[in-house]
């Protein structure tokens, strides 16, 4: 095996895999890069079992061969080399692989290729076709309400259905923790998934699906087989393991009609939770919302520090009302949105609250529970 | 009391004190900054008892009084606050500031003034004045080499002395942790510094004066009294209590002839150093210097992960020689050095190696132990 590489492919290759591979694991090849080089170029896969990445990058192949090498080591090679080209050379039979740039040689041993976990097969299922951009807004706008209670498998991951009933194709994301729900619709452009009976994303894959999807525009394949979601683009392949829990009927706490609905200023509201929550407890970070006409008036207190409020103008319609909210709840949500007003839409101070954008018609919703105040 | 301050002097004067204070100490007034104010301005104190901050700042003032308030808190406040100009009462015979900025309001309760500790006074003894570069240049190249073990007391500050021999009036610094040693040494322009016995400085405290002399020029009056080092300048009084441990008799350590001598280029160095120590244990870092005339080849191997090795343009003076040391050790000298090239003398592969800037007369040297090598 033997090739030669741009120092800023490799650099590219390798940022792509320091999320995915695990180092804390009784099985050490999988905190390794499979490198697969052949007469095409270098195949780069990466799995920590769960999730998987495959990826595909010039080199100029001097001798085809393959290797597992550390995926830590072999990135803090590749960003300090000195040269703009880098060349790896693996001696018949060896597993220690040559690499130098300039004056610097590197001999790292490696593990053999043949023990390296097989990556999911691409289904030949169901498939549709999105934009990243799409994508990015399903992630971004759920993934801060997955739970993190490994007890609770079934709230571990991302719920995903596809809905057809109303005339465009979308496919929604729902994540929620018990304390608070999200939900996300995105039409896609074409092709057909009939889903699995249930489709649990987990919440690793997610994080390292929105840095894919942020790195450039264009469409992306996604299909799903019975325990696998595989979201592919040109010369990439990403995939995760669905997770096994049963994630609830969140329609039952979807909130059906309101007694208060008030509309803000987004960006206001956000500074002013900010601000008077310096004053809420650290814990639970405890604000009290006070709707009055005209009015939403933010307060906290604490005994032994002292007490906030403020004062912002809202829209109200319904009579007035006071409840209360975890500050970082409300400001989770509000910094998922990108709407310039929010439309908050309550029952009574023990009812769920629901938020959507104050404008546009989006498939995007929020649900957060409120807490009971001293 | 009462007063408006504006937002930018109030973010810069609460910015200052935020390393000072401390949280977690049983005296809970020490986590407060203490605002006392009259018509010629706002008086902000702030001390954890080892390390004091008295800065003077403006404000408008209505009505002169002084309460401490959470540091942290009301930093948060102020960086926060929607409006321009911030104004704080204090009702008479409360403890309750008040505060508020625009639609903003804050009722924070704070601790008398009577129970904040009170301040080191100004030494009226022997006071220099040198200029905030000095200051930083003696911070900034001997502060890493502190020891942080607290069973070595001696060797947990800065050693300082004052040198008039050599015709020049020289402040200098010095530390070690019994791996290192670094000294650096500054001309002072007026004066007069007849120190205590012994003058050491808590790491603490030289950690905030390098964020003080950082933000601006001019001079600074320094001066030492039995148990404090005062630095003033313009409307800042900033002091540290001396440590008590005894400084090891550090001229000991310093080699004297050498038998090799080792010219290199200190960035070259750097990235070889960083690169080869990619390979090296992680634990002690343990890298081979092999010197041969004309070069410097660095070397690093671990029977599990593999090796590095790059060889680097040298000046030598002196045999052929193999020698062992920290890689991180020696990157923390390098990173102190601010010259283009630095010159490194070595005894045998047992003995301590001085390295010092390989161009200019600067009073800047620094002494690495070697390590055996496998």
């Amino acid at each position: 095996m033997e090739f030669q590489i741009a120092k800023e492919e490799l650099i590219r290759a390798l940022s792509r895999v320091q999320g995915i591979v695990e180092k804390r694991s009784t099985n050490p090849i999988i905190a390794n890069v499979l490198l697969d080089v052949n007469e095409k170029g270098m195949q780069v896969s990466a799995t920590d079992t769960e999730v998987s990445f495959v990826g595909n990058y010039q080199v100029e192949c001097v001798r085809p061969g393959s290797l597992t090498l550390g995926a830590r080591q072999l990135f803090d090679i590749a960003r300090l080399v000195p040269t703009d080209q880098v060349r790896f050379s693996l001696p018949e039979g060896s597993a220690q692989m040559e690499i130098s740039s300039g004056k610097a040689f590197f001999k790292v041993i490696g593990l053999s290729s043949k023990d390296f976990p097989s990556m999911p097969e691409t289904s030949d299922g169901y498939s549709i076709s999105m934009p990243s951009s799409s994508l990015k807004a399903l992630v971004d706008k759920t993934l801060f309400a997955i739970s993190s209670d490994d007890t609770r498998t079934g709230l571990n991951g991302a719920h995903i259905e596809v809905d057809k009933d109303n005339g465009s194709s979308h496919l929604r994301f729902v994540t929620t923790d018990g304390h608070r729900l999200a939900v996300c619709g995105q039409n896609f452009d074409a092709g057909d998934a009939d889903l699995p009976d249930s489709v649990l994303l987990p919440k690793k894959g997610l994080a390292e699906l929105r840095k894919l999807v942020e790195e450039g525009d264009g469409a992306w394949q996604v299909s799903f087989s019975q325990n696998q979601a595989v979201f592919q683009q040109d010369t990439v392949s990403f995939s995760m393991r669905l997770l096994e829990g049963e994630f609830p009927d969140y329609s039952q706490v979807l909130p059906g009609d309101w007694q208060r609905r008030v509309l803000v200023a987004r960006e206001t509201l956000v500074l002013a939770l900010r601000r008077v929550s310096i004053l809420a407890s650290e814990k639970s970070h405890p604000v009290k919302f006070v709707i009055q006409d005209g009015s939403l008036t933010i307060q906290a207190k604490q005994p032994e520090a002292g007490e906030a409020s403020e004062e912002i103008e809202a829209q109200v319609e319904g009579g007035d009302l006071e409840i209360g909210f975890n500050a970082r709840y409300f400001l989770d949500v509000l910094s998922a949105m990108a709407s310039d007003t929010v439309c908050i839409e309550i029952g009574d101070s023990l009812s769920p609250c629901l938020l959507k954008p104050g404008e546009g018609d989006d498939d995007e919703l929020y649900v957060i529970m409120p807490m009971r105040l001293e």
